[in-house]
């Protein structure tokens, strides 16, 4: 059997018992090692599963995922995900190959960004889209994520904004050159990410992002016990670079469609109440209480 | 402490570890049992957790979080949820009433239905916002839903339908009388939530949904190993009514941001494969190799 295992969040407790016992009976066990990261290094997975992880790099899962599958026939091969199996491609890939060589395969779901977002307090339902943002480099602003928050944003909802992470990649020069020497591994701060969509909105001007007028809500380590929930406006969140602390982190643009109750929720968490009131009272046109 | 904890999907195996260490320590123990449920009875969590189970209806969530929080700034309390407890608005309320209390509160997550979605092989990205389908009664026909879906349509999106559990219902004729006589447990199924839609479309007429143009997949039970995933126009998954066996049914409405990926993925589960990709090529313009 093929196990392809959600792994959840933080770390090596929020794998399910069922992904556990699933584990446990692996003849091979793989860690993708990509898409995400969890808040704990290999080795601390590795000693509560009483078993070593071979890690898996987006170069072995794209070309070598014969080699992965080898055996599965027989005995159990493990996939081991961060958040759930489903939210990357590649692993769709994975599966389809799995189906074609007759090898059967589960999948054990978990938690993923995607759904414990909610933690912010704004309503799953309330969400449009969920958008990536990745690192502008000097040439290279890819701003058609602008367009997926704009059609959000028209119907009133709110957008989850996913921050790019880079894991084992290569300047251009090593790239170029063919040389396999890696960069360290990167990971977009929500700060960062309000330069860049604040960049766009300054190329594109269709006044779907404002500094001052446009909530958010960044969350780091989300699921874990050091978890960080911080609302405020665009322009708040971008000074506010020491509250949320190392990776990961996410950031949710809050849409329209903004209920009372959420505001109260959220308010908690805001860099400055009065203030995220009065946006969310006379920009948001939210009936609040006094 | 008041632990909010997401078990998962299927059965008492699906919490994940951090879930049930937090479920061992706690003093009392609540069970949500009105916004969704497991596939298991109350009994068998009870004999894997080694202890008794309140079984917590909306009434009780509603109007008496008080004596659920009852001493939880002391002693360890859990309150368990299907799913991710951020599904249902009033977990949300609960969370608020902890604070006010200045009750500490974790929230350990879990898979949902809004993520585990993913494994019908559509990428999560191209979601637009959930909707909810009540049962229709004769009366009654709520269909706001059908501008949600409209919504997602007309940005290529698809859209994750929930259905409707009836769990602890009174009659009309009972709750106007008072008697707290409750009905039979409903879920509603896959070939019900389409007569319904293709209702509200016959009624609207804005030609959202079409029985033979439009392409949905249902899942039953997803997450567990009865999980059924079935692909088709909305007219053949109408007539599939055997197929998807007992609750727990949801629905998605493929939105025409349909990738050649997903195509293949879904195919395996179609009902009619030449069909299934026809509709693809020729109605969602998706370019398929032949």
């Amino acid at each position: 059997m093929f196990y392809v295992i959600g792994l959840g969040l933080a770390d090596e407790k929020d794998i399910t018992v069922r992904g556990l016992e699933a584990v446990r009976s692996c003849r091979r066990l793989y860690l993708e090692a990509y898409t995400s990261m969890l808040l704990v290094p290999k080795e601390q997975l590795e000693a509560f599963y009483g078993t070593k992880l071979i890690v898996a790099d987006r170069d072995m899962v794209e070309t070598e995922s014969d080699a992965i599958l080898e055996g599965a026939k027989d005995v159990d091969v493990g996939f081991l995900v961060v958040g759930d199996p489903f939210g990357a491609t590649t692993h769709t890939d994975l599966l389809l190959r799995a189906r074609a060589l007759g090898v059967p395969s589960r999948v054990i779901h978990n938690a993923s960004i995607m759904n414990a977002i909610g933690a912010c307090g704004l309503q799953l339902y309330n969400f449009g889209q969920a958008v990536s943002l990745v690192f502008f480099t000097e040439n290279w602003k890819p701003d058609s994520y602008y367009d997926r928050i704009k059609e959000n944003s028209e119907l009133g909802l709110h957008t989850l904004v996913l921050l790019d992470i880079k894991v084992k990649e290569q300047s251009e020069e090593n790239l170029a050159r063919g040389r396999k020497i890696y960069e360290p591994p990167r990971y977009m701060s929500i700060p960062l990410a309000v330069d860049q969509l604040l960049y766009t909105e300054t190329q594109r001007q269709q006044r779907v992002l404002s500094a001052k007028e446009t909530l958010a809500i960044g969350m780091s380590r989300v699921g874990s016990s050091k978890q960080r929930i911080v609302a405020g406006t665009l322009e708040e969140l971008q000074g506010a670079g020491d509250i949320f602390g190392p990776p990961l982190h996410s950031l949710v643009i809050v849409g329209k469609r903004l209920h009372p109750l959420e505001v109260d929720y959220a308010e908690e968490s805001a860099i400055n109440k009065a203030e995220w009131r009065r946006v969310a009272q006379q920009v948001y046109g939210c009936r609040l209480d006094e």
